[in-house]
């Protein structure tokens, strides 16, 4: 989630935290979720959404398994958020350049996207008041499953009931509070400890 | 360690991988050891070694306690470093910025420094061969402890040789290979998990 996240196209590469609503984040995010030492996470896909100025929210999807132009600094993601804004965006699906998608929508949307009709997927919300995610069934991990995380300025009330109404549990990566891309880091390292990849 | 990271501070902030070497890889560590949600790591101090062009080795030190002016985009930590390496580098450490060093000087001499006299301290190698961090004995992590870890480019022999006579355990993060700060991410993360903060 981007609360500030810039909405359009009109931020600058070079100033990606003002200009871009603390975009810098975002790309972090995206780094986190997808790089692998000499490698990219096919498995994994990334939903940004971003809230901010100038209005209506979009999301922003990178699919580890058709991304491409994708390096691991901030710059790089950023230039691909930058190119998916420029698009018109509707309430489908458009890609901007390869394995980078947008549409308009906010965080209601994509839950209900992800979770319509996938009965055992499981949904985690990551929270300081969670359970230890080392301590949690790993059987629900086997399956897809979904992980919601905040950035700077946490969730609003709002957002958290339309979280639990999605029916998320709520998860912690451990004793203290960190931000959003190294949660993201902390969360893939417990599924790679518990998926055998290339099995 | 950044093999290929540039010695002087002629480089682009807007090209950071390009102009600075990967500096960006080195600039993403800085933000892994130091950042916490809405605080620093004021227990943690990150060297950078510094080996490329146009040579000349040097190290930067960024410590938590005392650095400012440190945002978390890469461009910030860059722009830290890049005020480092303007100032004329000698063999002992100058301060650029507050909080922020440099010195002549290369793996060798940092191992050196930081192990000297320090009869207590355990210094952990990251390398896929090693002891899974979660299955290592905890006690010495009470203690200062120093983690070394590679870039892009791994470590040469003569680096591990460097390394291992210095007394190092072989450590690893899990079982992927990751980028060197998404380990550092995951060793902030055990340790936070096994000292009391605060106590």
């Amino acid at each position: 989630m981007g609360h500030k996240a810039r909405t359009d196209s009109n931020f600058n590469l070079n100033d990606l935290p003002g200009t871009g609503g603390r975009m810098d984040i975002l790309c972090r995010c995206v780094n986190s979720a997808l790089f692998l030492s000499h490698d990219l996470r096919r498995d994994v896909v990334i939903y940004l959404v971003l809230l901010g100025e100038p209005g209506s929210s979009k999301i922003v999807k990178f699919d580890g398994e058709s991304v491409r132009y994708l390096n691991p600094d901030e710059r790089s993601s950023g230039s691909l958020i930058k190119k998916a804004l420029e698009k018109s965006a509707g309430s489908y699906w458009k890609q901007s350049t390869l394995g980078v998608w947008i549409r308009t929508g906010g965080l209601e949307d994509i839950l209900r996207e992800l979770m319509d009709g996938a009965e055992n997927k499981r949904m985690f919300y990551l929270s300081e008041d969670g359970i230890d995610i080392r301590e949690i069934d790993k059987k629900p991990l086997l399956d897809d499953v979904v992980f919601v995380l905040g950035d700077h300025l946490g969730m609003t009330p709002e957002e958290e009931s339309v979280i639990k109404d999605a029916g998320s549990k709520i998860i912690n990566i451990g004793p203290v509070s960190l931000h959003a891309d190294h949660c993201i880091i902390l969360v893939n390292n417990e599924l790679d400890r518990n998926i055998k990849r290339d099995a």
